[in-house]
């Protein structure tokens, strides 16, 4: 083998750039040659490829975003565009692919391995739900800029004895919205991993504000409603002074926590270990903090992430 | 003089508790005793008020929120209110009064000072439109989020060539979304203060793309519409591939920045060496780097904030 | 069992607070009285002890340092003191001593258990070098910390051409090291768990300056020597222009990471779910991602922290 | 006037990439050419010159350090290479030089003046020590993260009930010392404005935990003497468990904050703005909130950043 190819895809996630470094890096100390491929799976299709260098790599570890870029290509899930990128990629002469990005990227570094091309998924999203590993990049980085708006959050709601539901990213998964709410110790926690019960949680901040909590903080997933559904539900239980607040795209971007950027150089390092032994067509990701590697057809096909949701019992364990 | 007494209304803003550190400190180092008011101007008519002790204050001074509360109390802007509140003020032996809090704040301070009672406002709230100072404390803190978000979702729209339309407070005033705007390269800023002529940021957007930047930021202050409003009519120019963004409250809270913190100790110690100096019924203030202390009542009747307009033509000058 | 007693000994970590109140509420919660005892194992002795509240709790989640202070205590490590603390124990109806602290606070509980008086140890300490666990309460926090001066530090060091030896904390681990090294990039990572070979590193820095990389990074754990004595020595080797930085206190406080807080819920609940079982005289921690418990005397006798010494030789795979 | 030049020289300042930006664009959009020159007069000497491009401009806006570079040149001292200097700018076609830095770097740009080629200073230093301007670029953004330093500080200080000293950047100027230390509630700050009483200190330290503060925190300036020296000066009037810290190059690079972003938008612009009125030989700053151009020979020669010490009172009125 002697050259690669990287691609990012999907939504961006933060530590994204310092997975695309680390693959690049252990590839060029280990004699290969990394090539990068702008505007995923697009700029793959139409030869938006160039050959890496290794001086600048080390200035993008902390920056938020992809520098490889990602693009929506809905015409990727066609066995025919599919080949056509496998035809780009034998002309860059690149033996083997490595995708970082969520469930969808994933799809496409599947169909690949299936057409005989050698790919490699790494875990790139904030959302954390991708089966095959316990976390993705991104997700700490995701979690920690959740935390720190809902600390921002319970100032006023502290000054102003208030209620505040707080919708955070996870369209499938509950995991930001569990490890945020938990952190900024929230009175309800809402994802889609469980049944939640208005009535349950609106009594609850009624009895609190008895026994001296005026103010609360439900914390919400995506994936069940959003915030403003869920404060007009709310609000039919009782007078809670209470507002709806979306965090959104601010959860995305910005730079990767530590955590993060280990991970991302753990996996990013792996995956070109992998490659050198000549494996491929993998799911890689950290289970039980340890490096994994599954095949990636069996993985996407068969398996689906699971939400820690013990979380939701501590938390209820632990609130007021 | 023996004793004042010191409340915060109205939204909270980050460095009101180091102005509650700075005026009850400077004031109890002066030899006075120095009264808590919680809730605002409803607590000052209920008697919810403590005396407050040195040695607690230093850990208030890099903490969001307000350890006094606030509370809506529309009651307030009634006579008799006012006559009710003036009468506890009096049995608690406090014999002024330093309010911290925006411009609904500053009028029930200016109706203490008409009926008799001397009061002292000092400005306390993100928006920065309080007339009698060109910075109100908690503006810098607000200001500084906002940019750091909008960092963040320029790495999201730089890894997908979006535009976002990003909408940021300010109901009556441009500021935030001037200083944020400018910090953040936005492309461009929609504020109160001057029409927006939405075709010409439509094709500016158009003409960006053409010209090699493919992504691309407005901000918008609340006052002028919502985000998504901007977006939809936006979308009627082009397909931006734009996502609209609001980042309300959490530009509210957190930890104060520098600039906010010496302006709260600052503006608060000089509303205690006012009023040992026997002066009161005053607005105060910074006003070209300087402390100013105006009447509390011709300010708020006569004058209005003023928003540096040129900042929007400085933008215009230096954006892509 | 009707109360507990929670104490916190040693160097203070981020997250401490967020384990106290997650050990407070879990008791609380199930029903038991949780009392804090200030100034650890001193004011343990002295019966400086309070029944702890229910409504205070929440807002400590996100304080840096701990709000049952800290104290050095030589004398706990005679039997006889160690005996007058259990009777004041029993004097306050107090039944088990949750314990959160780094290596010194487990003696204390160790030898608590070992005079029958049930004590469980919660590892917190920015260091991670405690047995019985894979992360210690503060550590990420630490870590995080320490990545973000190196962030900065690189731009001094990118702009200026200059290499910089950066020294964090970690005694007897080179944990903070090795992850805040691999997340900035570093050229090299000294820790106490392997030799280092100065020529080696002098060498791939005069090296780098040839093919294209003119500064550099030196992290250096603080038990293997200071940051002046490794520049001094390295400038024996040639002139890097080099600059000696020493991070110290300012990785101990401050706001608390997500998985910080998180880990602090965890185990906190897990203390109290264990006394609840009857169990005691355990260390507790996150071992493979799982809650474990392990017997404190075995632990702290027979066991040590192992630091991943791995992460070290990826640093070597993936740096310039 | 078709071509400027830019150059940044003497220590990094966070803000000096939103200032290289603001000028460039600034000029572009007024029809003009931009040049960079790398490592500041080293690079002018040498010819390191390159044409500026528009499209990659927004995304250094929030990047600390310099993309321009900087290196130290003592030779620039002497005439033979000014006017060296000056030859290669003519070669190139520049016609206005811009140069962003501090005391050193301005009187570079003093030296091309004198000898006919037009030049501005803008200034960028961390230090806030530079003649004609009330800030600096990067002041605002060394001033933040040492009073974030501060707060981490001050919770380990209160857990352990210790006195810290510690040292802030400011070589000339207290302002640094000043900012923070008040924003972080300082119990003594140190500048070399003006004379110490260490035995005042040190009486106030045990006064205070007499009064019911039993931990300390002392800012010192660089240019009084070292946070080590000043600990052992205090340890001999009482034992206050006192620990020294540096906080040394952590305060140069990071994040600009928004006032620095903002104030490096207007005074690049401003630099823009007059060079096209056909003015220079200019220090430009801001002064009183307004933009100000000043004689840069008659400021270098006659005038002296003025730190407000009257900061300093304050802080004695507000402290503990």
């Amino acid at each position: 083998m002697k050259r690669i190819g990287i691609l990012t895809s999907g939504g961006d996630a933060a530590g994204m750039n310092a997975a695309v470094r680390a693959i690049a890096r252990s590839a060029m100390n280990a004699g290969l040659e990394a090539y990068g491929i702008n505007y995923g799976y697009k700029g793959l299709v139409e030869g938006n490829i160039f050959k890496m260098e290794s001086t600048k790599l080390d200035e993008i570890v902390n920056r938020g975003g992809t520098i490889l870029y990602s693009a929506r290509y809905p015409e990727f899930a066609e066995k025919e565009t599919q080949l056509k990128g496998i035809e780009v990629l034998n002309k860059f002469g690149i033996e083997a692919l490595v995708v970082i990005g969520g469930d969808g990227s994933y799809h496409g570094a599947e169909k690949l391995t299936m057409h005989g091309f050698n790919s490699i998924g790494v875990p790139g999203t904030i959302d954390n739900d991708i089966p095959g590993t316990d976390f993705t990049i991104g997700f700490d980085t995701a979690a920690n800029v959740a935390t720190e708006a809902l600390d921002r959050i319970n100032d006023t709601a502290t000054s102003h004895q208030r209620v505040f539901v707080v919708e955070v990213m996870g369209r499938g998964a509950g995991d930001i919205a569990l490890w945020s709410g938990i952190a900024a110790a929230a009175d309800a926690i809402v994802i889609p991993e469980r049944e939640y019960d208005i009535e349950a949680i609106a009594n609850k901040l009624t009895e609190n504000r008895k026994n001296g909590k005026d103010h609360g903080l439900i914390v919400v997933a995506e994936g069940v409603m959003t915030a403003a559904e869920f404060k007009e539900k709310l609000d039919q239980y009782g007078d809670f002074d209470s507002r709806a607040v979306t965090l959104a795209h601010v959860q995305r971007g910005g730079v990767p926590t530590t955590k993060d950027r280990v991970l991302a150089a753990r996996l990013g390092d792996y995956a070109i270990q992998l490659l050198l032994e000549g494996k491929g067509g993998l799911a890689i990701g950290i289970h039980d903090n340890k490096l994994v590697a599954t095949d990636i057809i069996d993985t996407l096909e068969n398996h689906k992430h699971q939400t820690d949701v013990s979380l939701l019992d501590l938390n209820d364990r632990i609130r007021f």
